[in-house]
């Protein structure tokens, strides 16, 4: 809710140096650091659980999001509980006692990210903002894209020049206004900073609007009701720049459960730089040249280590990599045992917890939870070679089926 | 559920003939007619809405579903109800006073047929077959496979040898065990139904397996319960075997609404042949060869054209055709204007309104809801070109936003 004079009624406070800022609705960075370091933290007064009904989270879980009063602009269900499912198939391969997939493929446009556009329309609409900028080739685009169509308000995505045609089709399905721009993605990424500033549109992009990882925490909130007195003894996930895991840590905390799962924060070992900050106990990310085929995890210059490791070091959890092969047989199992298809960098946490069990980090009694971020229908590639071609005739199929 | 002798608590009826057949869980078509036409009808005793709690439908509605007894085998929540979101930016466009969007895009594996795959699984596993069998090169098969490897049961999956590798992705995905037949897609289906015949496996096909289109059933189910008193029009969707459309109507004829909608059954113009019998007023399709962009309801010699028609009918509800042309402006306005990323089988049902809004069959003040089948994400092809490319400067955004 908004007080009189427009502002959100939580608080902000930087994560650097501790200063307080005005929960204006179009907040961003504490001006004290360079750059965009001086990222905010959303202080939630009306702190531990306190769900109310229904589907939607953000209707369900309004009394601990910073959403503006009055009535909604995306209609009721366009956000839904997505659910935590038993994969005990998928447990037996990992050796664990319990895994439980969330899956966040269920989302409006497919991902986790849909929770945090839907946020985000909610506040720029109700602000008299119509357009929303965002800078991103990925999940965040059109999960903000599929939002604003919705409600009538003009997505403007910055994608570097040599995006692949394929990540453009849902933007382009949804009429967002995407520049192609010649050069990097900071490029791009700057160019829509300075863009959002200069022609007045309302800022999407998670490291400076601070209010967006509340929107993605609604996923914690979900998991731990739907985990209820039993709990987890971990919940894992991929980093990129780390908005995510800190987001699932704030929800889960939030939420008081008698025993908060521990994060296992999980990244590609070509793209690892808040990993390696964990390993050297270190708060400052070193920025990397990424290269991973989990490509909405390949971040080397990642924007929220701080908030990232924070959140792991504070339940008690552990940052592991793995490699791209882990990720892909990760992404194979995920499909073939328990029957989700996710995209590499939605699979990466599911060859964490492989990871993490041989390391003796996750016992064999442990409950898991994995969060399956996005869907794999994105990233599908084709395929045929592989699956044997037969004569119309029952003595074809038998030769196959006696293969098999 | 079933009694001692392994038999569902439903009626089986022959369409043709109105014979009665025992509810075994393998039950297939009355054997008095050719070929594969004496479909047969299941009659739920427990006629009359009694919805039960929770949001997976096998659960919620399972009093009115053909479900084995015991324990499922899917977890709950395999199955989700799918949202009714209103879209009054689309509802202005057509000219109607409200539209609502059932998106089936959020079911597990993105279609509408993840509700009788669920439903197979359950009457598969219970009794003890260990594969099923499917025809399809679409959602039936990728949501049979998925729900497989949710539970370990083996997916055996027939297709046209010359099938798009792109449509192969999800399946490979799932590990189903592929075949692809030189040969027509009616190869693919008689050898299908041959050698599940031959090997024991359970026939998921909706034509030969009467209980599936109870799966699909529960969308109308869940319609019926989100549209409450307020109840709608007409209820749209896109026609290709008829199984769809006549499930639909047999769900909301159950729900014994106040005020049962009407049915706006839409076949694309170049595979049309329901729609023809439904114009010649005569009860059997008469094969076309299907020429449209729209895979998914491309089908030239339907195999629940019955069904379909007498469903139709008893709602008082009509058939329409559209343009492949008016199928493409239908998707692209499903997503620009409310935000749902559609394929085009998911969006005919769209065109299918304008058209009978243009022919004053739907009125100005009608309450349409409109059931969206598939996700886009599917068949998305990639675009590009279309977008500016610009320098890296504010000066250049400005040359676009000016533009725009
Ligand atoms: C599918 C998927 N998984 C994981 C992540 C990681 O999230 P973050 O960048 O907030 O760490 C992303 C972010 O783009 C994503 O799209
Ligand atoms: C997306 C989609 N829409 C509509 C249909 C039509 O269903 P039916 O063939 O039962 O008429 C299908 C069937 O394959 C489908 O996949
Ligand atoms: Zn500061
Ligand atoms: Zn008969």
């Amino acid at each position: 809710m908004t007080t009189d004079a427009g502002l959100l009624l939580v608080g902000l406070r930087c994560v650097l140096c501790g200063t307080a800022h005005r929960p204006t609705i179009d907040a961003s960075v504490c001006p004290r650091h360079d750059g965009l370091a001086g990222i905010l933290d959303v202080v939630i007064p009306a702190a531990g659980a306190r769900s109310g009904a229904g589907d939607d989270p953000l209707d369900r879980y309004r009394s601990q999001l910073p959403l503006p009063p009055g009535p909604r602009r995306l209609p009721s269900g366009y956000l839904t509980t997505t659910p935590l499912l038993p994969a005990p198939r998928l447990a037996a391969d990992l050796g664990v006692a319990e895994l439980l997939i969330k899956d966040e493929s269920r989302n409006p446009t497919g991902s986790l990210k849909d929770r945090s556009s839907a946020l985000a329309v909610e506040l720029a609409a109700h602000a008299g903002f119509t357009d929303i900028a965002c800078a991103s080739t990925g999940n965040a685009a059109s999960s903000l894209a599929g939002a604003c169509a919705a409600v009538g308000l003009t997505a403007r995505i910055f994608v570097p020049a040599a995006t692949p045609p394929g990540k453009l089709a849902q933007l382009a399905a949804f009429g967002a206004e995407v520049m192609l721009v010649r050069g990097s993605y900071d490029d791009a990424y700057y160019l829509c900073e300075e863009a959002a500033h200069a022609f007045g549109w309302y800022d999407r992009n998670c490291a400076v609007n601070p209010y967006l990882m509340e929107g993605k925490k609604t996923c914690a909130l979900e998991i731990a009701d739907q985990l209820g007195n039993a709990g987890a003894d971990w919940v894992s996930v991929a980093v990129g720049d780390g908005c995510t895991v800190a987001a699932l840590g704030k929800g889960l905390a939030e939420m008081r459960l008698p025993r908060t799962p521990r994060l296992l924060a999980v990244q590609p070992a070509g793209a690892a730089p808040i990993a390696d900050a964990w390993a050297r106990g270190d708060e400052n990310a070193v920025p990397v040249t990424a290269n991973t085929l989990a490509d909405s995890v390949s971040v080397g210059a990642p924007r929220n280590a701080v908030k990232a490791l924070r959140a792991v070091r504070a339940g008690g959890g552990a940052f592991v990599t793995v490699t791209d092969d882990e990720i892909l047989e990760a992404a194979r199992i995920l499909g073939t045992r328990a029957g989700v298809f996710a995209e590499p960098g939605a699979a990466a946490g599911i060859a964490g917890v492989r990871r993490a069990r041989a390391e003796g980090l996750i016992g064999p009694d442990d409950r898991v939870v994995h969060v399956v971020t996005g869907s794999g229908l994105k990233t599908a590639a084709p395929v045929g070679a592989a699956f044997p071609e037969i004569a119309p005739t029952l003595d074809a199929v038998r030769a196959v089926v006696d293969l098999g």
